[in-house]
């Protein structure tokens, strides 16, 4: 009882280093260099403190709640993004928390500084907005939170989930290529997401591959939502001409819309219309007809960053920055075939 | 700078009434009697404190941060409340933090004692399991806090949101019996749901008010997810003779769950088989057959739920639970039709 309690924080401050080290220390993981051990030590010899207190006190620093700030709660790819952290965490008795932002930058901003109230043990952010500054990011960051983030964020270094879009829709492009399609259009999300570069590269690269011309307004953005997708495509579908005959989208959720506005239009999938999908959520297997579509693997990228955000917790890695990476696959099911001959290029 | 400010809390205690009261006097409610004003105002008065400093402390003490707890994130219909909640409680500069339990109580009672340390200025809680109890939802009710139940909760006086299930699926069985169906299932929720006793009730006066029997084996118990239900279907339709003609579903997620085993196993939708669901979730519409279902309308229902936690907050309602109703409404599109002649009982 005569020992007085200390903190992760007074330790981490006193001895110059980070709290994820002090933590290392303690439990004793070897990366951690010689003379930082001793430096840790040394400071609780010195004030008398005694390691299993110390221990104890590392649980309440390292709060077991974690703040989820995604943009689109609609989007099943967040959902099922959610659930798979969820359920990784609460293994391992974690409480999540999430919070969505609409795609708006000033949410997510908004959202990080209320939850910074919070004292939270982590946070895991989908970015809104590329090209906005990431100082409220950086600022947890910098005051040593564990932060992962779901897409690497340019100039800013972080933890960090993500699959590799580009190669991802160069595949499917060429997919399409391959069954015949030539006039095809990346129904791409916002001009402000990063996810939506990546893929537009992918598609732009794999029409280069095949020696096919670029058209720019077979390029066409759309935000994260049913009702945008849909209006988009009745526009297409009903100006373009020649029509296209394959839609490649930016998510499930868009391809959805797509599906929406080709029913509405008296246009078949996939005889008329072929269409592939992004993230292979739940419900693209029961679409009518099933979607073919990009598998992102939602649940496992969220197994990444549940484990990201335990080993950083137990001191069990070493300084600096985590990224994990899914491998997107096409998966194959009835919304694709042969354009008709007649709409052939 | 003399006058020390004081908080809601201590003068409710010491004038012996709740905190909505307190908020109501300083906003000058009509509804608070002569007496409790001048209690409170007594008080006040005594302790020399300002009432601008109180007015001050009432955005304090009832905090802008909303906690919703909801069972299942995957289900369409949350999703799509929560946006509601959001759209209407983030225009008045609220903030909303979600956490699903997956339909788990001991999820559901953690979730709440974990968000009773943030002092939140309100909760909005879908119940996860009738006939358990409900200590934990009284305990915030008891000391003070903005609580909206999502369906009312037996036994147990709460602000509630929630609509007329029994109706519902009476009208829709009716609907089902109308067009020639008599071996109609009920692929109901999970037995410890409210909403699937309701709902169950509804399908069972509609049989009856048509002198139809009640067979037992129609009524079955899925859980929340489309692996269940897809489960389920696939044992019926290949085990039940005469093969029913009609499925009456617990929600559009079920009624998804249901059009995938019926596309595995190619029976057609509606010309095999008639489904009818339950929300009118967005995507009902763009399923192949677009889907027949009982419109509940979450994001009103979200609306409803966002107005008493202001309202309540601002002083601007009498003591008391408020219970706020939609209607439900059937809603036509093509996933029901007459059964084959073979099949007709």
């Amino acid at each position: 009882m005569a020992k007085k309690a200390v903190t992760i924080k007074e330790v981490a401050e006193a001895a110059g280093v980070s709290r994820a080290t002090v933590s290392a220390v303690l439990h004793g993981r070897e990366w951690v260099s010689a003379e930082t051990r001793d430096k840790v030590e040394q400071f609780l010899q010195q004030k008398q403190y005694q390691k299993h207190l110390l221990m104890n006190s590392l649980s309440r620093h390292f709060s077991k709640v974690i703040g989820v700030v995604i943009g689109n709660i609609r989007n099943p790819f967040n959902t099922e993004f959610i659930s798979g952290l969820q359920e990784h965490l609460g293994k391992e008795g974690y409480f999540v928390l999430h919070h969505h932002t609409d795609e708006s930058y000033e949410s997510e901003v908004r959202a990080l500084e209320s939850l910074a109230s919070y004292e939270l043990g982590g946070y895991v952010v989908a970015p809104a907005q590329e090209g906005r500054p990431h100082d409220h990011i950086k600022k947890l960051i910098d005051e040593g939170k564990v932060l992962v983030s779901i897409g690497a964020i340019p100039d800013l270094e972080t933890n960090a989930v993500d699959f590799d879009d580009d190669t991802a829709n160069r595949n499917a492009t060429d997919y399409l290529i391959q069954r015949g399609h030539t006039r095809i259009v990346c129904l791409a999300g916002a001009e402000t997401s990063s996810f939506a570069r990546h893929r537009i590269k992918g598609y732009v690269e794999g029409l280069m591959s095949h020696h096919l011309p670029i058209d720019e307004s077979l390029i066409v953005r759309v935000g994260d939502s049913l009702t945008e997708g849909y209006r988009a495509t009745i526009r297409i579908l009903r100006e373009y001409r020649p029509r296209p005959t394959a839609f490649l989208c930016f998510n499930d959720l868009i391809a959805m819309s797509v599906y929406q506005a080709a029913h509405e239009l008296g246009i078949g999938i996939p005889t008329d219309l072929s269409v592939i999908g992004f993230d292979d959520c739940q419900l693209a297997a029961i679409l009518g007809p099933p979607l073919t579509t990009v598998a992102t693997y939602p649940v496992e990228l969220a197994r990444h960053a549940a484990e990201i955000i335990i080993s950083i917790q137990q001191g069990n890695v070493a300084p600096g920055f985590i990224q994990r990476r899914t491998h997107p696959r096409l998966i194959e099911r009835l919304s694709v075939s042969f354009p008709a001959p007649s709409a052939r290029g």
